[in-house]
């Protein structure tokens, strides 16, 4: 019978946090493995990418294609699937892809996080033109231009004061009574006569072909909303995680240590999944995460093998 | 009398962390200034750098212009100077270079380390031709080759057992007369066959002119040799906080909380200086810090304004 290749690393995630660890993966000399239907994550979605120091006027789909680059000149192999389960087989890992196996001594999580979606007509069509679910990437955008932004948390708030930085007026569509924000979120949207809030009101459409014309809303249609964006919150992707001891916090991030452990021995975590990026998800911060864990398993294998012996 | 410009925040260095910072300070709109001699920072030393996600087969020093035109992409104002002093003025913050003064409400330290040096001959002439400050940075440009690390502690022999994955023969150079690394670090050289480990050894030069061809040691000359590693540690370039309340761990590295936050209000530390990245000194670490660290300073200048009103 042929003997099965184990891996000392299989990373499930192929976005900047997953292929930033395969890289130092690769310079640690673990025998690695990258199991995800593409490369680039998140950002491929991105309209512009301008806030990864070095790269600047770049699109997300470009910046994709450089870490694509930056994994084949590494040799990095990768397998264009999903993984759909996980089992533990002794001290190793089993997961198992819709077609094959793969076996690992370790499990790096970077699966990204699923954006919160309002399922209305035209945003996903208009998606990276005009519609948004980042301000902090996408704000610089709109300069002058007539902004809104839907949610009613920190990230809404933030979002609409930032916004308003840039942009000649800013609408926050609130879906609740009142907001939930810090109260100096509050004060700082009250006091700026570019923010109107408009609470308990739907976004019920965006507006457009070939970029956003406006938003339809329960309270009626807003026809000078170049920019739409939405900040209702932000879903890890970790169900395959459910049969093991990974601890996550109340909205479902997972928890890791600043070397980016989780709860279960052998399985990582970095990038827009973990409680260390849960406030600020950006590519910089998924990269730092990835390659600060390609070092902590290159430790945490070296010093297992040691104890076995 | 001419009103002084107040900034929002005056970054001091202009390395990967403060570059970071000031790209999303732009973003927040934060009247910001970087005060450093040079932009790249460590960076423009390395010889070739090839971890930071995105970026292959590229020279420290290209790198480091890179981020020079992210910044005047930006339009980031640089003073080319080193600030020599900083005072405290009122609520505000006085920098001080040779020939001018800025005011700013806070302060970004983004200084990062100075290698220990040797000292010896060839070791500054030879930099980046075969003498290197990082084996992470480096290891891989030594494949099949014969290589030296000196230094004592864990940096040093997880260096070695590094190098020993691609070199065909590493030298661990060790001053003192035992190595005071992590045990499974010795147990991991012990029976390595390619690490020779040298007690109570000095080098004393590097030998070679293009490149390294060799190192004397105060136990005979080892000509095999044509990879240097000097891995005794790095000191914080953090001599301007002298008088301001900033706690420093016991090597001197700056305390930060998860947001960049020093332990003096109004200062805030980024990159190779702090504690949160004194554990793997790497651009992307020091980038994730810079973009942090420029979202918590946002977070309070509005915090701080509206408890004012």
């Amino acid at each position: 019978m042929e003997e099965k290749e184990i891996y000392d690393l299989i990373i499930l995630g192929g976005g900047p946090a997953g292929s930033s660890c395969a890289i130092y993966a690769k310079k640690y000399k673990l025998n690695t493995i990258i199991i995800s239907p593409e490369i680039g994550g998140t950002i491929n979605k991105a309209h512009m990418v301008d806030n990864y120091l070095g790269f600047f006027d770049i699109t997300g789909m470009d910046l994709g294609m450089k870490f694509s680059e930056h994994l084949a000149k590494f040799e990095v192999p990768i397998e264009y699937d999903f993984a759909r389960k996980i089992e533990k087989d002794g001290d190793l890992f089993k997961v198992l892809t819709f077609s094959k196996e793969f076996v690992g001594k370790t499990i790096l999580f970077a699966l990204g996080l699923e954006r919160k979606k309002l399922g209305i007509p035209g945003e996903k069509e208009l998606l990276g033109r005009g519609v948004s679910y980042c301000v902090t990437c996408d704000a610089m955008f709109f300069r002058d231009k007539v902004v809104a932004v839907t949610g009613s948390d920190d990230h809404a708030a933030s979002g609409a004061v930032h916004l308003a930085q840039n942009s000649s007026k800013v609408y926050l569509i609130n879906p609740e009574s009142e907001l939930s924000c810090k109260p100096y979120w509050l004060d700082e949207i009250n006091s700026n006569s570019k923010i109107q809030v408009l609470n308990e009101t739907n976004v019920t459409e965006v507006l457009g072909a070939e970029s956003v014309k406006g938003i339809k809303t329960t309270k009626g249609d807003l026809n000078d909303v170049e920019g739409f964006f939405i900040e209702i919150g932000a879903v890890p992707s970790d169900t395959l995680l459910s049969e093991f001891n990974v601890q996550k916090d109340d909205k479902g991030f997972i928890k890791v240590d600043s070397e980016q452990r989780t709860t279960e021995d052998g399985i990582y975590a970095a990038g827009d999944i973990t409680t260390n990026s849960a406030k600020f998800l950006q590519v910089a911060t998924a990269v730092s995460e990835g390659a600060i864990c390609s070092y902590t398993i290159f430790k945490d294998l070296k010093k297992n093998a040691r104890n076995k012996n």
